[in-house]
């Protein structure tokens, strides 16, 4: 009734990986199995698996940014087939019967999607992400991985690109507009490149400029280091649209200083603590402060697309896990930012 | 060179009204002079006259809710001629030349407006609001009101009724959509009457329950208390739209929560200390903190037009001023929120 799977483990908050096995389901009528082949490491990995976001289900096996192939489809499965590239994001299921749901925006389910892992099928079986040699997914949930693009680059995509690709498109990035990225980490990195392709004048406002090379290769215009706060003076009423990527607090008013009239501040990284602004901040230019959540399963198909089209992978560095404390260790360094740009898991040492 | 006028003045900061007199400039090419039938009064002349937003400018004629008749016209004036209906609002010129200006924008004009009183003009020259009993302006800045609306009761669209008509219109309140309206004053009571006549579900939101029946007259549907915190559990994700007219702190993220996806919370009031968020608020359901300011002059002049049509005025309490100390009286009154809903000055009576 299920396969043993070998995968890393997170055995309780904060403990060092270890290589255990977990069982998935049976291919049901609706489901694709997966070979996994590469598991991008998300920031939102390291909150769940030190249970830094409220209570996590341990033993948990993170991972939301998964590159595979198909190895079995279900009887009723319409979409994919045996040999196909394919990725599964942060999402395996959602009610299907929300408005939200009904508008392909599954990421706001009003039931409450169902996340790739540290969560429960609705049945109330617990899922299990990435950091594992295979999963069994709904066909509706799972991506297809255009030609075009390696999947290991794609991999970081699933969750690092159509979360900020989403928000780019909401707000009109394109010819024309000019936009601020905030931050130059992995969802940055991505955040530059997509802006870039989408025809966007773009601006990497980071705390040094130790990634402006990069930043530029990627396809900013501008860069400058925000440490020392001169940059908000120089660049006061300038931008359409600001995407935050960061996670820390930032200085919400000098942001917001930076755009023009309509222009829009959207956080994608969550700072824990409360943010403040000063509602002339935002009454003096009609200007908003949002805030996005990856992206629906129709506009992740749209973004792979359009990122294979461009070309446009993620800047990785491969980790071999055969010792699961690299995992452990990958994770200090996301955390002091020592990655360029994004850690992916190659499965086969898992 | 000038017109002495009669006007009731604030001579220094929080001191009792007097009358006096101050120099109205001769008509010039542009400008358009005015007989002062009715100036409202706005929360924001008490905070300018008890200088609470910063340095302000006495002695101080306050006063931007301005309905009256023209008597004088510039040779070159082609908007308006003696005897025409008008008004004058917030602001009395802007630069011309920005991109905000041109784009119908006056209001948030790069180079700074010049407001109606309390400012200078581009020349240097004090500029006097509407507690007065005439005024000379440009006529680019001199609104036409039209027949269908009393003077008295058409003062106040000049502030009230555009702050509120403009995020109304620019968030899309209309059929379908549903709109909660935070206070019941001034400026909330009017932004109810847009609202309805626009055609959106409106719920005003409020400490009490005790202007219900009123909110119902002017068009609310709903009307919830908001002092015991259950209405935020009860409308958890309902609107589309929400216009903060209060100007005291309020509980953003209680309020974030009653809207749902793409929602904004837009600030008409302006809280003087800094208000804070949580980014979770915002990226939950993709919605947004947002701020408007007043109006341009073509809208403003779309919004008298609308309130003709739909025959929307602003519910008024006529004031005596044959006493100047009636406007400290009222003042206090307006702190308390002790007016139904907006004071006008009769200014026969100055």
């Amino acid at each position: 009734m299920s396969t043993t799977v070998t995968a890393l483990i997170a055995p309780s908050a904060g403990a060092g990986f270890e290589r255990s096995t977990i069982e998935r389901r049976d291919v049901g009528e609706h489901d694709v199995a997966i070979d996994i082949k590469f598991a991008g490491i998300c920031h939102s990995d390291i909150h769940q698996a030190r249970e830094e976001w409220g209570t996590a289900i341990f033993p948990m096996v993170p991972g939301h940014e998964i590159a595979g192939i198909v190895t079995e489809v279900g009887s009723a499965v319409t979409k994919h087939k045996v040999g196909d590239r394919v990725g599964i994001g942060c999402m395996v299921n959602s009610c299907g019967e929300c408005e939200n749901c009904l508008a392909g925006e599954e990421q706001f389910c009003l039931k409450g999607n169902v996340q790739t892992y540290n969560a429960r099928e609705y049945s109330g079986e617990e899922t299990y992400g990435g950091y594992s040699k295979s999963i069994v997914a709904r066909e509706n949930f799972v991506l297809s991985i255009p030609e075009g693009i390696e999947l290991d680059e794609a991999a970081p995509l699933l969750c690092a690109g159509i979360t900020t690709y989403s928000p780019l498109k909401h707000w009109g990035a394109g010819p024309g507009k000019k936009v601020a990225i905030v931050g130059m980490g992995g969802l940055g990195h991505m955040a530059v490149k997509i802006a870039h392709a989408l025809g966007a004048e773009v601006t990497v406002l980071s705390q040094s400029l130790s990634k402006e090379e990069d930043g530029k290769k990627f396809g900013a215009d501008h860069y400058y280091a925000t440490a020392d706060g001169s940059a908000f003076k120089a660049l006061r009423g300038t931008f359409d649209l600001i995407i935050n990527t960061v996670s820390a607090d930032i200085p919400v008013d000098a942001y917001l200083g930076t755009l023009k009239l309509n222009g829009s501040l959207v956080f994608v990284g969550a700072p824990e603590k409360p943010q403040s602004f000063a509602s002339f901040s935002l009454i003096g230019a009609r200007r908003s402060l949002a805030g996005s959540n990856i992206g629906g399963i129709r506009e992740t198909q749209e973004m792979l697309d359009f990122c294979a089209e461009h070309h446009i992978g993620a800047e990785i560095e491969t980790l071999d896990a055969s010792d699961p404390s690299a995992i452990d260790k990958a994770y200090d360094r996301v955390v002091k930012s020592d990655v360029r740009y994004r850690f992916v898991i190659d499965a086969a040492t898992i």
